[in-house]
């Protein structure tokens, strides 16, 4: 048996209640801090879960920011100062990267409210979040204005990458669940994953193989 | 210990070790299967791990397309017709997900080539994948070319929305484990997930509480 619902019994749905369907409805999420500061180096941070791979000839990645939320802190330092950082949620630090999207105030740093550290390493203006395993140093590149909905897409090349050492199988697949990241569903629920397997590049009329399990 | 990889590494590595890495980097994804027809009736299934969640009201829904790849197919039928279904992949059908990724010519169908079921339903005119448990009828609304790397993201509102039923919270956050939806990582590596916890609205000065795991 299914459960059938149309545009408009979503639009007739009580706000709070729609924002969960639709954000969970959409599948499981990359789910990250974003790390920046402003030009008087008051840091900043906030969780994401709107992260998307755009190419990798450059390297760029990008986000989706609201800008009647939180967000707009994020949004703000990333357009002064062109560099932040993007770190991967794990099991010990998700709480605290829930908490970053409490309506703090300006001059309070996510970091020093939620208890996680900042970071900086190779000259990078960007604070990292230390105990993050997976982090990128990312520099502004464009922002595309979603007019339909009045969100932001922000795309940024990745000038550095980090990760645990061993976390890397021989093709360059980078191996999160050995980097403890996790993922997560809708806008509060966090999740570990096991993996089910790698498959083979696929062609027509070949088999699928399970590939490099490293 | 870490390891470090700059962008001149990056761009410096083999083309096929770039795309795996910076593909895997970007953390766990949604992966899905869009289901289209051309105006002569021919259907096409490619898998996309590109979907992003853009907002709640109206309920957009957006992927990436890269029109050099085999995904035009599926651009060229959403532009022509406006219409085009997303459905999740689950445990027992990630392996023809997967295989919808190979070149297959024009006139073949992926769904027969990779034994799926096409399933109408409610006058929607494109296919749905009747062993996708979670299942969009998406209007095409919006396309934005991304100059920066020639990729195309692609906008829909969704007009429909399938799921099995029991699925549902209370709160209409909806339990994609209950739904057997699985994540990926990277282009071929496929995941169970298991939940840690869902965390109450954050507050400042509020300790975080576990909600309805229903």
């Amino acid at each position: 048996m299914e459960t059938h619902i149309s545009f408009d019994d979503m639009m007739a749905m009580e706000k709070r209640q729609r924002t969960n369907l639709v954000n969970s409805a959409g599948g499981f999420k990359s789910v990250c801090l974003v790390g920046t500061k402003d030009k008087q180096s008051k840091t900043n941070l906030a969780v994401f879960n709107s992260i998307i791979h755009i190419g990798a000839s450059p390297p760029l990645i990008a986000f989706i920011v609201r800008p009647d939320s939180v967000e707009r802190h994020t949004l703000f330092n990333i357009l002064e100062t062109g560099y932040y950082t993007i770190n991967h949620l794990n099991e010990k630090i998700y709480k605290q990267g829930h908490q970053t999207s409490a309506r703090y105030p300006k001059e309070v740093s996510e970091f020093e409210a939620v208890g996680l550290s900042e970071d900086y390493k190779d000259g990078f203006l960007a604070p990292y979040v230390k105990e993050s395993n997976v982090q990128f140093g990312v520099q502004f590149k464009e922002r595309l204005d979603l007019t339909i909905n009045g969100t932001i897409l922000i795309i940024g090349q990745i000038d550095h990458l980090y990760f645990p050492k061993n976390c890397m199988h021989e093709d360059s697949f980078l191996d999160l669940e050995k980097a403890n990241t996790i993922t997560c569903s809708g806008l509060d629920s966090y999740h570990k994953t096991h993996r089910l397997e790698r498959l083979s590049y696929a062609k027509p009329d070949k088999e699928l193989e399970t590939i490099g399990l490293n």
